[in-house]
């Protein structure tokens, strides 16, 4: 399981990280990794931000949980208030920055995940209707690896 | 990951397990396993429900995140909608059985994870107000194993 957050500064920016590592170096990502051992979901996620952008987070409410069946993963993103400013990028990280929704690096995002979650919390936010969204990412066959999403609607209780 | 539901009759009453397995042989619990690879959580809770109960459930919304740091679990169970009534014992059941809120068998629960994720479901659908419930359940030292729940309520979002 990897669990993340959305790492928000008072101002509405978002942080990122644009990551030192292989898959996608040198893409832009939201702090996430994978879950240890004796550790919460919360823990996780704030471990997480810590290392890859040397960041305090106040891991809130869980934002999206995304299936990634076709690599047996499930993404944890917690909505999050950075703390101060104090960040820098983790060894896993070229560079840690604060976006404005408008100047989010769409196009050099590291995964699909990750673009989803941003493009449904931005909406949200927007919104002033910020829950829980839950869907799927589905690998499609072709030439290219694509993707799409599917968005789970939950149906309604009895009565 | 531990991935389960609350199946729901349309009377309101609560489908649970006997368990014909360890831990906690002739206890009763949700129907709630081990995710396995290639399914979403919402497929594994819907399997994890054919398996224990041969029961039909469409999976609702998620209702409950527990940690379980002492054991590196995490418990997701969702809100479901039981099909019908042709339900009965899997291999790993001894019975399986519809309870009012009222006949819950409180002191014969199998797991803590699922006394609290039941106690908080069924008080907040009698008031009318069920959404996600995230917490920890903490094994506190002493003669017998005894535990506590930290409920987590997150904080407020900037502005």
């Amino acid at each position: 399981m990897v669990v993340g957050c959305i790492p928000e500064w008072v101002d509405n920016r978002i942080l990122l990280c644009r990551r030192a590592i292989e898959p996608r170096y040198g893409l832009w990502t939201l702090p996430a990794g994978f879950m240890e051992n004796g550790e919460t979901v919360q823990q996780g996620a704030a471990r997480e931000t810590l290392e890859e952008a040397q960041a305090r987070v106040a891991v809130g409410a869980l934002y999206s949980m995304f299936n990634l069946p076709h690599i047996d993963q499930v993404y944890l993103l917690f909505r999050a208030r950075l703390l101060d400013l104090d960040f820098g990028p983790g060894d896993e990280s070229l560079e840690v920055a604060l976006f404005d929704p408008a100047g989010i690096p769409w196009d050099a995002l590291a995964f699909p995940v990750i673009a989803e979650s941003l493009r449904l919390f931005l909406a949200d936010r927007e919104n002033g209707s910020v829950s829980l969204r839950s869907g799927t990412i589905v690998r499609t066959p072709g030439e290219r690896m694509r993707y799409r999403t599917e968005l789970h609607e939950p149906m309604e209780a009895w009565s």
